[in-house]
């Protein structure tokens, strides 16, 4: 079961240059493209008239030729012509999705098109836009997993002195109890570290792997799968601003109940021209999320072998607040979608 | 749900010179091979001892020895020979279902053994036993799809234009309204298309790819996946006899509900002994079928995902008349096949 | 349904030497492992906090680190350690089994504690003790089938005529008719065959294929995979123990309800220190075992297609009766051990 009513991203603008992107979002093959005007588009990738994949067809113009027997569809999904006999055209349509391109990727509302909200992300990741996609470290990873273990995971920063031992690993943030809250309907997680040795990668940055200081790391959660993670570094007793700060999006959309589209964009406050730092950025993030995370979150869905997260009894320690929390708020808003709506009462 | 009481294609004769071949037919894995006689036979290919393939035994004169403990079993499926012990026969047979040797092809009728008929495919496919097989264009294919989907596709002259747009597709043709009806249990697809530039297809066999000729299509589906296609060009205003005739059989039966064996041979009227001719007819319809319907079909068949095809409601244009026909016969063919048997009444 | 309280085989104790071994048995994925005094323990293989699987962790001192955030569990699956926040351990753990090293193997009880029994096997394989494992032919195989029909082949001594006709064979063994009888809880089968040429491999053994021989066979089946078969030839009218013997473990364990896994050990009385003939010997039985019987067995299984053995309707011949009363002794046991416990009544 999953939130409908929500902005999900499905590719990079990037993605869909020219031609057809098909991608199975909650558990529904969309075609994504491009409009004649370059807007994103996204329809269900399945012909009305006998199923073929739209995602095989071809571009005639601003339509969208079905790969089988040929009929046209616009880009809102509606069929505009018909190749065969007198050419009358049918009252048919593939459903079409609101889909928007903000921040570099493609978004699309797969629930009640009238819902469709203007604003996406609350501007979290408006600092995508002045960024040269082609020099900021990011990428996309096909995922065997539930696409709520990557929130676990990214709510939790215990997890780091472990599985990220020798990369991410904070000494001092492992002893650090976060503080967690409601901001709207995302949530909050902020841990802060003072006079400790840097993480290793921190390190790297500083050029300095002994002198203490001051570790920082702050998770923004929104519905339903964005996360924006910033972590840095300062002088002990510094302003965060002061020191080094990474502020890495990390994206993910469900694909099936067991496998989940992941999008990840690495940004930075300084450094931020030097493109070989960039191009270590892009090699370093990408081994730690497929080697270290990718390798545990596909490893706990075997596990996990279909069984059901509570039915499980997880163990809930302090730390797990913020994925606690992530998780009963997804399930009040999906109860919310679902139930049946109340009858207005009628005077009588 | 299949239909049970049909004669349905498993093989060519040529599959099973010697030895056995399995080949799961209707959902069920069946032993082919030829009795002392050569006659074809098809037995369930499970030991009713302890189940194993008998298509991995070996042939003991006229008894198929089972691979596991040795109990030989005759062409009927009944037990004739226990190894062990005593050596006492168990009263005991795997089932056999009728099999012919016809047209080039082996047949197998799965219902009820009392109702096999004596015809199979009412004399269309009688042209095969003229020809000599190994000069004869033909073949087999897994197809990972409903076989409906095979039916649909050949029972609809409307795909040709697009999906085979660069090959067979005419013009003229793709403008024509089909004329379907009835015949006997079978149903019939005839399109005529005058004064039109011919298919390429055509134009290649004519030699002449831009002189206007008369394009005609003709398609008879039976019981339960057999189709005769003919199509041919001639001169304008002329008889179909004076002109280039291509007669296709297609042959299809289903594996599972999911996936086919598909069995083609492509007889023509012209240059019938030109061998390089036929060579290049072989490697062009292999292109064609492989390339572009299975392609196609096999797409369609994950694009709908094991939902039914009304459910999904499909939209039904002037072309699909006959592939509508048909899956509504079969559909009561086989609500007939396994309706309740009526009680006869008792005078009181 | 498997029989829960009962010794299984998981692996060769060298197979843990250092380290973890993750195994699915009876459906339940383990982490086999020493503790500190190299004792066999056995685990789930699943973290109770967030379902990491505990094999993919490391060993510190005698504990285990969970992989993913690290929380440390005894040996005995309780938690011992909490490297995060204020450390406080919390008061899960994960399941542990009883396990145990005997005869050069791990065994563990899946079924409820307090039941395990001290005794394995009942000295059945004692005789593995004394062997040196590195000149001892034996194997693990993992099989993709029912670990029931690893069972029926081996209670069943005339599938060797067949299956193995030119390796194990014996003439005169397949025209005996064994006799089978319940010993406890097990179940024993033994045939003799006076006068017979004697099986390839005996030959072998002996250099001399031609001259006659008495040839026996015994096997006994014990709860719920263990399966201890003897075979011999002596001189005409000689003692057993005067002729050559060979003892073969066969030690099958449910993984799933399809699949198992396989240990198998051949020592024997003849040139027990020729360690080239033992080199030949577990070439051979490799062979032997990987080429016919696994060959048999998964072909069995995929014909079964996931149906009830006796919803199949086998036929059942007088050599099947060892097998058959091991499937009722197995079917009796489950049913056993899954009846609700009775209420002890009060007086009223
Ligand atoms: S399937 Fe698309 S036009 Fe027929
Ligand atoms: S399985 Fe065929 S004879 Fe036993
Ligand atoms: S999953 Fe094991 S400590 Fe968190």
């Amino acid at each position: 079961m999953f939130l409908q009513n929500a902005w999900y991203p499905v590719a990079w603008g990037d993605e869909i240059a020219d031609g057809f992107l098909a991608r199975k979002v909650l558990g529904r093959e969309l075609a994504l493209f491009r409009d004649g005007q370059g807007q994103p588009r996204a329809i269900a990738n399945r012909c009305p008239h006998r199923f073929a994949p739209l995602s095989l067809g071809k571009r005639i113009g601003d339509a969208i030729q079905c790969p089988y027997h040929g009929l046209h569809f616009g880009a809102d999904g509606r069929c505009v012509h018909n190749p065969h006999g007198d050419g009358s055209v049918p009252d048919v349509a593939t459903p079409a999705f609101p889909a928007r391109e903000r921040h570099k990727l493609i978004w699309v509302w797969m629930g009640e098109a009238a819902l469709a909200t203007d604003d996406i992300g609350d501007g979290e990741y408006a600092y995508l836009d002045a960024i040269d996609l082609s020099v900021l470290p990011r990428g996309y990873m096909p995922l065997a997993c539930d696409y709520r273990l990557v929130i676990d995971n990214l709510m939790d920063p215990a997890h780091t002195a472990i599985l990220h031992g020798t990369t991410l690993a904070s000494e001092a943030l492992t002893r650090a109890v976060p503080r967690v809250w409601r901001d709207g309907d995302g949530i909050r997680v902020e841990s802060w570290a003072p006079a400790g040795k840097p993480s290793f990668l921190f390190g790297e940055f500083l050029g300095n792997h002994d002198d203490p200081v001051d570790h920082w790391a702050a998770s923004r959660w929104q519905m339903a799968g964005l996360l924006s993670v910033e972590a840095g570094v300062t002088a002990v007793g510094g302003r965060r601003e002061d020191g080094l700060t990474t502020r890495v999006a990390h994206l993910v959309t469900p694909e099936t109940e067991t496998t989940a589209h992941y999008f990840w964009a690495a940004a930075r406050n300084f450094r931020a021209d030097d493109a070989e730092l960039s191009d270590q950025i892009q090699a370093g993030i990408t081994a730690i999320f497929d080697g270290e995370d990718r390798w545990m979150l596909e490893a706990i869905e075997r596990s996990m072998d279909g069984e059901d997260f509570w039915a499980l009894r997880p163990a809930i320690l302090p730390f797990d607040r913020g994925a606690v929390m992530v998780r009963r708020a997804l399930e009040s808003a999906i109860k919310a979608e679902t139930a049946p709506k109340p009858v207005t009462a009628v005077a009588g």
